[in-house]
């Protein structure tokens, strides 16, 4: 439960926004680099933090994601020409380079100064795990690119996709970290190696770190060990999870009511066999059928996920929702645009919750304080969500953080 | 003509506001029974003056109207489990009966206390006249149940139908009870037995009863006596109509621009006739043909009511729009979402709009200052709109009174 | 650029802005003539500066616009009954005449006083030119109707349409006289007579004028004389433009976000041939596919104006966007429903985008502190668009007065 002040404070992104301007300390995912499939290919419209923005990639190669508004009179780049190196306003053919600067300003000959008074706001961009990252934040201040794994391994290691969820960003991100929902709100899509639901947790421990925290639940054993899974939260929007392969999600804010979840597999040291992609492929797990040409799920809230009552009555999936990522989506839809969490009634088993909260709390305390936001060390991504068994009777964060710690980044930037 | 405010006063019905707190003393219609068509059977989005509720009907067949919202986690309950006596959310599986108490909260064994601690806001329901209605007040101050005659006839003396009006509820009621508009829109469809326009009425009182007021229109005869219908207002939104069958409406506001019309016919005494049924089916007069799957009218405002201009002008229809129904809900959406009262000019054709308007003004006034809403004495809604030839050299109310009285109410609690 | 106040101040319309009182003052086109094809024929909805209205021509031919909404109850004229010289409101009969009396009103027969009282907004219509053109302002200030040349011409001289334009009408009206985009944004539909693009004006200079204002754009001669063009700019919101058939727009707010853009070819003095006419309706140049039954364009803001990546990476078309005005209509839309002109970076080349501002900046000034608006003497509209070479070593004003000026009007009002 959080104050009304709370809520607006964590789940605005909007530019002078404090968490906005937290959120643009970061690398943040903008689109496919496979989106700008070639050298002055089409723009692609990219909207981030409420931002309407242009992605195109220039005749060498490199990518600019600028302003979608020509700074002359606000015609809007996605119309432009993308070529020789810049990405040239159809409307006077003003032209601009990935940097934001502007190289040809053919309507104005006669002033060989002005263009060089122009600029257009452009964000750095990097690609990295077959995405584009942007960074949205003070020039001086950019962090190297975070060392998340599955960006740094090849891409035969890796699957990749995403879709649009119809809420705001703290919604996704909390229930991706909500770990007892596995007990029901998936029965009979991803229950437990007996088939049977998975057991609740009945042990629920979140111990910081640099890169955001882990989050360690599981279940107590008769033997004085615990059946243990770490998923990690990494800063301020990432999560990896305790699968095979590795799963992992990026949530990221289009504007406060539209959040764009990228949802990953991938193999720190192999590549994803043939039956791994058709696990990925066929959507019954995190990744979901898309509308054609579209990032929107074909089960969405306009047709209420084509829910399933027979099914759901049969007690074969307690939801009667196809698809775990779409049940995910689903119920935090559900939810409304920006979930009212002043009426909430938390418990044990939202522990992580409560601390994901108090974590962006205080990082937006101490960075409006001036301090420096958390996990922008790009060494302290250096982590790995998985399941262990570990003796519970003695403090367990110097053993977790020996567990999820990668020792040997077998791929380097 | 009303002020600003009063117009405000009289139209906003959300939780806070004076209407709203006023409405919320009476039953209101939720939705039909057989919308509940068994137990444990789906559940159904139901809105209320602006409130999302769900309703669902459980084991033993009892209704629950609760709040969309589960209380944990705000995650909607349509998607809810109806199933051993209550309802469960599909994201944690905490339940909830239909009193409103959680009667199981599985994500949180280890503390047997905490779903004591958990409510979620459940409105107290009745099936009555093949409709569910809820009460959505002060639980110490529920009334019983208004006789409205309607609701206690058995099904076969019956017939109900509903659909959206996409305007404030307030327009809707002020359209029943606006009688002179019968001898001019609704020429060519309900004409008089001569087969000509029903004939302006000359005389218009409005006679103050418990159950809200009883509108008396007609024409003075030769002979002294007048012609006489009497149209029945039930607070807070309820009219009896003096057609043969009785029909009658009730407006319910959905939202403050969303209105739901029952619309009703029936017989005190007798089933309707195979005829009586053709009639009411034939979409000719107040029961409008649907969408499929939908409340919405086939002829809405997106379609302008498929008005027929070469019929309009034929003069077999005044409207050009086809049936009773459609021509009050088109004429009365055309006036906006909320109409404008501040730039009207009334006459005395409008006076029992006028009269309806001081009614609900003055019992507003002495709710806010402590007093009993109007009509909460079940037996007040005794009443039976009518048609009668009466004297009126001499003053009619106790002659109505006696008139419209249900003297031997045939089908009791 | 502008500031955010002056920006506000030059792009809202509605009644009681500024800029919406001056706008009033000036004969405003509300819709085809044909469009009211006969007398007593269906009325038609208007929109006109934020305000909702209704054309009807009456049983002798005049034609009306009103109120939508009837003084009555505020039901919809749009479904009323065009008859016997007056639009009657289907709701009770009331019925106004074309100079907004109330002409009849059945529904209180017994005050033969109450009709004279009530009174609708009825706005003075004039047809010219193909067009209904209404007076929004204050009677006693009605100007004579201006000597437009287009409207005074016979309609086999003449070739109007329109369409939507789903932004602010200054957005439109300043893409109008942008000049300098001719050279960029129509390349590959509307090049030069050598085939290749129109080479950038390297003069701009704007010339004050009663009507409102003439841009002279163009390029030196070696001869010391200027090849120029003179389009002209007639309070508030039309266009002259130089091409042969002569060109006219007229760019009328329906609201603030949505422009009803009317688009003109004339001969002074001959009918347009059967080429000139093919060439109009080819869809390449000014005048767009509409969509069946609308004024909205086939290709619009939905569909992206259907933009091929392919013929614009051709360089056969700059934009590849179809046709010129769709070109336009598509960059203006493109700055969003009002532009942002606080973040602009003008140049020379936008001189009489700039000199625009100021006239209507100043002529609200003027206005606001009781002047007169310019531009309200009918003759002073007597002026042509045009090309023409002349001597640019000494002062043009003169010379471009004498030149844009109508000698022999040869149609008379």
């Amino acid at each position: 439960m959080l104050s009304r002040d709370e809520n607006e404070l964590l789940t605005r992104t909007g530019p002078g926004t404090p968490m906005g301007k937290l959120m643009r300390r970061y690398w943040i995912p903008a689109l496919f680099s496979d989106q700008l499939s070639e050298p002055d290919c089409p723009p692609v419209r990219v909207k981030l933090l409420g931002e309407k923005l242009v992605a195109f990639r220039n005749t060498q190669g490199r990518i600019g994601i600028i302003d979608e508004r020509c700074p002359h009179r606000t015609a809007s780049l996605f119309f432009g020409r993308n070529e020789e190196c810049g990405l040239r306003c159809v409307y006077h053919g003003w032209k601009f380079d990935v940097d934001g600067n502007c190289v040809d300003l053919p309507s104005e000959p006669w002033d060989k100064d002005f263009k060089r008074k122009i600029k257009i706001t452009a964000y750095p961009c990097i690609e990295r795990g077959g995405l584009v990252w942007a960074y949205m934040g003070p020039s001086e201040l950019k962090p190297a690119f975070p060392e998340i794994e599955w960006t740094l391994v090849p891409s035969s290691h890796r699957y990749v996709t995403r879709h649009l969820q119809e809420c705001n960003w703290l919604q996704a991100l909390e229930g991706g970290f909500d770990v007892s929902h596995l007990s029901f709100l998936h029965q009979g899509t991803a229950d437990g190696p007996d088939g049977r639901p998975i057991p609740i947790p009945t042990r629920y421990e979140v111990i910081p770190a640099d890169c955001g925290l882990i989050s360690i639940t599981g279940r107590d054993l008769p033997d004085g060990n615990g059946a243990l899974t770490a998923n990690v939260m990494l800063m301020p929007f990432h999560k990896l999870i305790s699968t095979s392969p590795i799963g992992a999600h990026v949530w990221v804010p289009l504007d406060d009511e539209t959040t764009m979840n990228y949802s990953v597999e991938y193999w720190p040291d192999r590549p994803l066999s043939e039956e791994d992609l058709e696990e990925s492929k066929n959507f019954h797990f995190i990744h979901p059928e898309l509308l054609p040409g579209s990032d929107r799920a074909v089960l969405n809230k306009d047709n209420d996920y084509r829910v399933d009552r027979a099914l759901q009555k049969s007690g074969k999936s307690f939801t009667g929702m196809f698809g775990l990522g779409i049940q995910d989506c689903g119920i935090q839809e559900s939810m409304g645009p920006i979930a009212d969490r002043t009426i909430e009634h938390l418990g044990k088993s939202d522990t992580t919750i409560i601390q994901i909260r108090r974590l962006l709390l205080r990082a937006l305390q101490d960075f409006e304080a001036g301090g420096t936001p958390p996990g922008l060390d790009p060494a302290s991504y250096r982590v790995r969500s998985g399941r262990f068994t570990m003796a519970t009777w003695q403090p367990l964060a110097e053993r977790v953080y020996d567990f999820v710690r990668i020792k040997e980044p077998a791929f380097a930037k």
